[in-house]
């Protein structure tokens, strides 16, 4: 596999997940540092999303997890809403925090579960307007 | 619910995820402390993993993700060996600590493959013997 | 125990520690999800803080210390205005902080000491105007 | 306050926590790094623990707490003990890493049972032969 | 070596490293507790960058990354640009969140690539502005 | 640049660093899962350690310390000797340690220090066989 072909599964597995004004706002790591920028397309998304064996709902479950035991909460948002995008329900986002909570303890779990909120409220009014 | 369903739906929940060697081994904590064993029993299995919305395979997905993002390797064994219990297969396993890789680093995530691995190995061997 | 029993020792316990104002705050993670607010209540609070052995200083020694050591600075504010409420001085708090900085560094023991100094002064300024 | 006064500190502070035979084996980093060992007795045990305003039990409180937190199992044996050594009971260092249960998840509080288990095992031997 | 002579020492490689401003900023902490200020000018600048053996240089490579490993990332701004004021070059930088992106994962990568970003595009408006 | 050549770049930079007996070790992983084995050569070793801006022993400093922040302490050992390898000196990576100390607390530079302590030992008995 040519990289330019992991560069493009990367690009492809990021529409899947990401809305157009998530995947802009992404863009500027680009301008900081071309190569880091091609690293998270071809590494972190074409090696690993575009991988087989695993749903993408399965691996949004593993990165959701990974996030809040890691307390990376500025890229948990993104992840809510590429949950919610590729159909996940939010009473499926809910339970996966519940479940996180005896394993990490309780106040990484509500801080999760708050940004979760924000992200479900916004989503709720942006399906109302529709 | 009261507190008695409570610990019987962990127990229930235990015997579904571990061999009666592994829960025998757990139950060195209930001489340490019969509170704190209670707790892990009710508010650990019985709270969160007889709850619904989510399978047991799911459940495994965040239990494996979360004992590898904080490097609780001494638990990563037994719920590996769960998640076979349950019916995951090997490769789902390498599946989930691969996608875990771009998110918690190389270090811990090969870490968790060698444990992985251990496991594949007695669990073969186990097999080949019935 | 039933578990109506332990949601009341949770809110009992809540109330000994956080004002009216930082209560009704927490209300939020409960529109979101009722059954996460009953385990933060049922489990959180009154399995742990209701317990006996330990007093309430001495369970607030625990939760600053490991707020501080896991980073989560979004809980560390509410907990040493609890911390004040149940009596404890700001200068136990310091130096709570300060033994703390050996063991996790400076930058985390700093940022907490930033978080402890703020609400200090809001705690100072409030008890001018009383 | 000069360099040799916090040293000395230090080593007391060491003596009133620690056993001849645990102080003896923390000694091989002595030979390692003398200037790191400096530093461990005079900012680590000199600085720290020989502060006014907290006893050595409350000290102890935090110690043990932050190491359950952030995985540091390796040390936590050698402060179980000295938290007995100053007189905390077994039911007090059980309480606290129940207390920890709720905020860093079932994992780490599980193997810092185990461990404080071992070392109450020892405790009891000794006791009993004299 | 006397106190007063460690922070001395710890003054002078806070005034290679920061802007007055950053310096200034810092002192906020010195109201809230003179002891911890004096630790940190102590023990944490005057004991650890005034020591020989590596350079102000390899120093920076060593804080820069433990803050991002720890996800620190209130302290990062400033020690980017305490790596910028020693003389450090922005490709530097952006090759060590290169590097760490491989062991701490991509999420506190980008984060930490994002907070450089802001403090490289400050520097160069104020270099323009010179 | 295409995959065969990120490989490659992976293991020239892998046998600058490691002995041979270490490599043979590390193809364990190659057994349970060959495409993670290929990505820690080719993303690993051949996108991060093949790179120009730092030099071997510069990405050593950094490996070292998230190494040492993050408790992986398991791939601690063979780093030490990697640097040990490349010509950095048991001083430069005792001060490394003892630098890190202030940022991650003294239980974590501890163990790093005996673990770099027993490398340390076991080269120098090495050399004296030579």
């Amino acid at each position: 596999m040519e990289n330019n072909e992991r560069y493009e599964k990367g690009i492809h597995a990021m529409e899947e997940l990401f809305s157009e004004e998530v995947r802009t706002g992404m863009r500027h790591i680009q301008k900081i540092s071309p190569d880091f920028w091609d690293m998270i397309v071809s590494s972190g998304f074409g090696d690993l999303y575009a991988r087989n064996t695993l749903t993408m709902e399965q691996r949004e479950y593993i990165t959701l997890t990974t996030l809040i035991t890691q307390g990376a909460f500025d890229q948990l948002g993104v992840h809510v809403q590429a949950a919610l995008n590729i159909g996940m329900s939010q009473e499926e986002i809910i339970e996966i925090i519940i479940h996180c909570s005896g394993y990490v303890g309780f106040p990484k779990a509500i801080q999760a579960m708050g940004i979760a909120g924000e992200i479900f409220k916004n989503h709720d009014d942006a399906s109302r307007k529709d």
